[in-house]
């Protein structure tokens, strides 16, 4: 049995299933490097306030960037159900290294000071880096939407065909979801961006920590004003998940698209085998497996928000033990995010698009039929009539097979009335898209300047 | 049965069980405010882009101008689930007192256009009444703490008495995490401050609306540069959702901490009689009604966080009708944080401390234990060593009755060591307080200073 | 303000705002019903332990006859929220009707005694009817398997077309599906079958109530053993929550299916008119609402569950006002899923399949790659090997235009080996079904008899 | 790069990144015994339909036997990501061990087939084993309740003194949530207890294996009848993750009982020193973190409960590979409990009840109020006006220093009316719960009753 770093009151040693139930250190070792990131710039605040001398400090902040290189060799340790966590694992490595010194390391700061701004320090890092991969997989994305702006589709609401649009309009607007997930994990970064090091076990110290310098040190924006505040709270770690929670369901929504978009009879897109796989009895089968993975992994992530608020619902103020169990969540929901983001990147690298069945799927001309009410509209029909006379001009065509085009002349003319004359030449579902004249529409025209807009944005990620 | 905005194409009507069931009315009526402010200024963009005539404009703007005011007397509508939603309400009642023109107003629009510029309007509106009226309940609070800064309470960590602090840190902490969730929805407020009218179906419009002068006319920040997009993600409600059901875990952790504040043995609060009721069958009680229906209200808010994240999880991009459901959870979430900010308030301003209670509440001089180790530390011992000897220190005092001072003094020596010499002056868990330096502390000059800041911050609020 | 059941002991008047917030009167009127049913068993408790006459019960058990029949009168007093709920909504109505005797009911019962046996007499009585419709539901769903004997279509996995399968056994599917959520739910009845009532505030009562016999007259299974648990635990509620998202699932798959199956390119279903609805902006849009609100309300539905479960966590034992808000979510989730379940009976009877379309989803002699696989290990070849064979296959067909059928006959010898001659008579989709052997395939003889199993347990349903 | 069992048609290897992703061989190894068991099952069927010779199947038998043998040795294997799951590994080694042979018994079955019959044993073993521990516990609770007979407390609602109470009956409390939670698991072990294997891909098998011998084989209670269904549904692992949620609630609620009860001030309860740990800086702590940790551990059982739902809704029917996510939080389900439960039997074994301090929470003769009210109503008042009265005795009992006892008779007299002469005798908090007289209730020899009964129950548990 490893030793606690609280024995002194007790006389009976730890439950051994208890001991196993509650050690973090198969989670939280992925803490490690901010643990001792952390303890460093607090050895150096201890030597400041002149707690230790500045030779402890500087054996203690050697040693601990030694661990730090040796991390992977103590990686085998991270098993163990008999440490309690890896900032046991840590003190005990610097015992073994230094002797006496590390024993001052602790002096006016909790293990829950340790654990709070070592988590902090991991979602800073963390979180910046699933942004810059955003901006990755949004150039990808945009240099497709540039490569593919002369492709029209059509574009469906109610999983129905609604309109004609640029495929390079589809395509950019993932980039704009994908932005905006990356303006929420950016915020939430922003607001954790708090030194709470230094608050203690809830009261702050009695020794001269200067946190402002630990502050400068650390990289942090701001110091806790508030000790109590800073040990009890963990609503920046459920902020955190919800924002990973919030790509998820952007990832979900874009696999499903593409899920729909390469069935056989349906789909434009040609999905790269390498993101497939096949079925261990069906020996044609060439599934979208990473599709359906991804889609699915957004229930991981949803349900890992709701386990992160509903592990807080209800605590009383100050630190409970209760919120060990936030970092489960929390790096469960980071792996799976990191690990998606550059296989989407492939995926939208990899996929081909089939312009026969893009061309196809605006075969019918009803996808035109907003085009027709609007130059109605323009004629002079209030909206509400327009819309009317052109849903009896579809009633007639599904009675003649489908076309509007095919409804004959007389009955066409009766029904639309007269202020549109040469109404056929509205249906070519191929100049839909020019017809457009709204900011943010599908214009080809305002899709090229969105693509530029975006080029100069996420010039850096190129 | 009402009319149908889409009626054209349909030979049948709508089965009557269908129609009750996806009916928004009874819900969406809340929209109606926003509803009519963005008519009007689509109805102003018809009319500079020509496609209605100026003078058509100008009736139609005046005629709902009139429909504002008379909204009382339409809300007797709102239970009738005949009718689609409050769009469809608002349109028959502009026809009802316009004609003809009031067919003209939804060219170039979809509904899924009003629903959304209208949700994001009333969402702006709601956001920042509540991030004020959070403000104005941490003026409260604020001013609470200003007043009680001479009573030192047992501050608790794993709902054990830890270490002596202030109740006016105590009250601070909630004034921080209160920030936090201002922030939180703020941040949200300015993410959803985008126009999206003018989208369309899903490929923008062939009318020439101006969506830059739409804007300006209704206060957004900026335009959606991608109308597929701005139809189909509906994240921002999820976001807005999200931000209250922050706001409603930190009410669920301060009722949790009054609740155990106010237990016969245990508080020092007295909580207000006209929010607490009686029992039908004991006549003693008095129960803290509104802690338990506060802290059991977080529920409802993290529930509908779940909803609003599985509703959207695995859609396909554009609109889909299920997003009809995202109304629903917000407005309750909206509903239940507006009625409880102010009754927050009734109680700070409410809560009595009875200052005897809070006395015993430090009695047991053990809470100067870290004091005791942080006099060793000062005098040299390493924290470790120190901790392990108040640890034993404790031990001893525990088997002698429980009090640190009451263990016999060459006991004592014995496990303490010889560097601190007058160690029983350590002890007196009233001055543990003023031993604090740290920044955030409890010590009373930085609590001071803390409320000085928020006095500052919060100035318009008192 | 109306008079409180517990005001003896308070000098001030209950806080407006809490007034509102607090009342439950709005959702919990749907109890009214079952509070009349249950408090006449306690009235009639009363007389027989003898704490009021006879004559007393007698009249109390006439008037809340009385209250039962008027109760559509007294529905207008269901907005008000200053009365605290639907129990003080009957007292006051009772004391109106009997005036003295009215005080006397509410000896040896607590109000949570009341709201808990109510809200399990809710819960039997709507979730039998929910099973009943159920049933309903599947006997419609096989009615329609029956009629479609004949149509086999392209099974699917991974949204990608795997084998064929009759159209009746893709039905058939439904009704196992639903079948199993049946089953939760009647398990969940069963459960809960059990008498609260005479538990007292949370300790039982001193007077001497024959629980058995209130038991026997309100018709539930058992009498629960413990009164302290009986008061505090409202699990029967998350688990009809629970039951109810079960089938929400089921529902949103089924919608999913169907959203799939109406595609454009994709589909063989044609659905009701009745149950679409059009776009108030394109005219030429048939959209499957029906399908979308009830995927989404699934959402909804999940949402509650989190809540109830949220609810509960971490509180203590005994009655805490929290679980007032089992409610809201409770009739919430029946009042989705009673709406849902006859439109879904409409939706099977009005979808009509082009047997056309199913034709053509088969057209492709890939589908019978795993006939083709089990041919070779019926002649003796490993299945490994033959998968790997028909892999390659599957290769060269993609090579040469897709189809299997002309691949050349001695590239293909080459690939698949000599054990299967005769290999392309495999190849014929339509009639793959009638190579499956086993109990639950989808071979017309064994679909056949799932049909007529299902017609005798669905007997009464027909 | 480890074969794949389908990689036949493929002409690109695997993305290495996507390969990561999609393993799931970390997780699903817990399903390596039960996948043994059924490919047994499944080689003798192949044989009994000579498929394979009944030599093979022999072999291969003996083989899987050989591997369940060696698990250990192959644990090593298990963090591999380029194997893609526990099935592939298995059959690779069984290729290693029989050669071959090992290709022919993938025969007639899926690899869904596999997961989907494992994943079912491995629900009803753990099931099971988890209802027993059950049993265990709720033994260990009904021996407590037993031996603490005599001990009568403060029963609380709202968390505010409500009646005295017998300990026992408390403790008896927990063994009724705890049986429920037990129900709710057996009943989805039951539910759950159906054979799959033989379902194919989705539509059965053209070989002619024997479901109903294979069933036998394996101990499941029936077949299931629709492979369609078979394949797609994995509504019994939210089902099961459910029940464990439904317990873990439970847990938390016990855990929070405990919590409380052991606040300095408050409580009668001392916790084992065994289930107890300190604060790395507060040398006096002695934090109840097992109960803090079983309380938190709840939010990761309903944010599974929430995943599992959510990955569900809106899949189309059959298979898709979302459902892979499903074991990660069932495992991680199972694992929680099944650690938390014998840690909860030490928990109650061991925490000892400080008959003084149980003494002291019934000493404010308040706690007989409701006696007293059931006094009056038992000499004829109604219960409301005696409910009243009393509640203005303790009005003036506030106002006089909290005993109702100390009223001045004069004023008492005034206040209660004549019916009940000597009303101060039944104030004796002690003898309140001998006045209890329903079944359930916490009069002792009902109290000793249900302990009898339960001893009954659970004989084979102590």
């Amino acid at each position: 049995m490893a030793k606690k770093l609280w024995g002194g009151r007790f006389k009976k040693r730890t439950h051994p299933g208890f001991e196993r139930f509650s050690s973090s250190l198969g989670v939280d070792c992925a803490l490690a490097p901010f643990d001792l990131q952390a303890s460093k710039a607090h050895a150096a605040a201890l030597g400041r306030a002149g707690v230790i001398s500045r030779a402890s400090a500087g054996r203690i902040v050697r040693a601990l960037d030694g661990i730090r290189k040796d991390l992977p060799k103590l990686a085998g340790s991270f098993g163990r159900r008999d440490i309690e966590d890896i900032h046991s694992l840590v003190e005990a490595e610097l015992v073994r290294r230094v002797g006496e010194d590390a024993k001052r390391l602790h002096a006016g700061r909790s293990r829950n000071d340790q654990v709070n701004v070592a988590t902090r320090l991991y979602c800073k890092t963390h979180l910046l880096a699933v942004e810059n991969e955003i901006s990755r997989l949004q150039a990808v994305i945009v240099r497709s939407a540039k490569a593919h702006q002369g492709i029209v589709v059509a574009g469906m609401t109610h999983l129905q065909k609604a309109m004609p649009i640029l495929w390079s309009h589809w395509l950019l607007c993932y980039v704009e979801a994908l932005e905006r997930s990356k303006t929420v994990l950016a915020d939430t970064r922003k607001r954790l961006d708090i030194l709470t090091l230094g608050s203690g076990a809830l009261a702050g110290t009695g020794l001269a920590i200067d946190r402002e310098a630990v502050r400068r040190e650390l990289g942090f924006a701001s110091v806790s004003p508030n000790s109590l505040d800073a040990v009890g709270s963990r609503d920046f770690v459920s902020e955190t998940v919800y924002a990973l929670a919030h790509l998820g369901v952007n990832f979900s929504r874009i696999a499903e698209d593409f899920m729909i978009l390469q069935i056989e009879e349906m789909g434009w897109l040609n999905l790269p085998e390498e993101l497939c796989t096949g079925s261990s009895m069906m020996p044609q089968k060439k599934n979208a497996d990473f599709l359906e993975l991804a889609r699915g992994a957004s229930s991981i992530l949803i349900g890992n928000c709701t386990a992160l608020f509903t592990l807080q619902k209800g605590l009383p103020s100050s630190y409970n033990r209760d919120l060990q169990w936030d970092k489960e969540p929390l790096f469960r929901s980071f792996g799976l995010v990191e690990e998606m983001l550059p296989i989407f990147a492939v995926l939208f690298k990899g996929t081909k698009v089939r312009a026969d069945r893009a061309h196809r799927s605006i075969a019918n001309d009803q996808l035109a039929a907003t085009d027709l009410a609007e130059a109605l509209v323009t004629a002079g029909v209030p909206f509400r009539d327009a819309h009317e006379r052109v849903g009896k001009l579809v009633q007639a065509a599904e009675a003649a097979g489908g076309s509007l085009r095919e409804v004959p002349s007389a009955q066409a003319a009766l029904i639309l009335g007269s202020q549109v004359k040469n109404w056929k030449t509205v249906l070519d579902p191929a100049l839909s898209v020019n017809r457009k004249r709204t900011t943010g529409s599908t214009r080809p025209s305002e899709v090229a300047r969105q693509i530029a807009r975006w080029e100069k944005i996420l010039n850096a990620f190129f």
